[in-house]
């Protein structure tokens, strides 16, 4: 036993309630236990093939980001655009593409993209298998340009 | 074919350079290329075999938030603390726990936790295997409170 690693050890005393927090279960087909998965940009008047599930930012909390899980289903991809706010995206699920100016990355788990402002993106899903990702922006933020 | 899928074809027009964006590839062990890795709280005086990566908001982004991947070794733990800042937090790697008050929570990949402005809080590995998670915080926040 590593007798370092005490301070890790359980202390029985409670140390109160934890009023606001939560955990959000993960469950198959990555879906969230009690968190609604919605289309993305339905307005848009065109198939992507994309959903979207909020996990941090829709529930009251005073966070300066919002954190979703994007899926893209095979065939699918996200708008091309571009605006002032950045993205930061790590892959979770499958594997697919990001457009970043003129250049096409490939995509897999664990892979993270950087996308600063103005520079136009777009996520895409070449394969027979859903592709998903998380994607973090700032809570207070400029809308999208399509391109 | 799927007719709808048109838009999501690679439009071969150059779309200018993406000034600032970068992809951050993912290797083996849970690493990512020219990414360091620092010790946790290295001044805390303690062991608690808790490795941080900085995937987004060390190199000069404008988000109002850090990305950070934490890793957990067997029998490690992060401090008991409390503060006003938020917590995002998904699990990526292994299996862990989570204090959120006086309650333990058990943890697995995907699943996500919030933490509420002053929550007491600790993650915990007490399995054989590294446990890792995203911690996504606000950029501006406050100095955490060992409890």
């Amino acid at each position: 036993m590593n007798e370092l690693a005490g301070s890790c050890e359980v202390d029985p005393t409670p140390s109160g309630a934890a009023t606001g927090s939560r955990v959000l279960h993960f469950q198959p087909d990555f879906r969230w236990q009690d968190v609604p998965v919605t289309a993305y940009k339905q307005a848009a008047g065109h198939w992507s093939g994309v959903a979207r599930t909020v996990l941090v930012g829709d529930a009251g909390e005073q966070t300066a980001f919002h954190v979703r899980y994007f899926e893209v289903a095979p065939g699918g991809c996200t708008s091309r655009e571009e605006h002032a706010h950045e993205h930061a995206v790590v892959v979770l699920r499958g594997r697919g593409q990001v457009l970043l100016g003129a250049a096409v990355h490939d995509l897999a788990f664990g892979d993270t993209v950087y996308v600063a402002p103005h520079n136009v993106h777009q996520f895409r899903n070449p394969t027979a298998e859903p592709f998903g990702f998380l994607c973090i922006v700032d809570s207070r933020r400029d809308r999208p340009v399509p391109i």
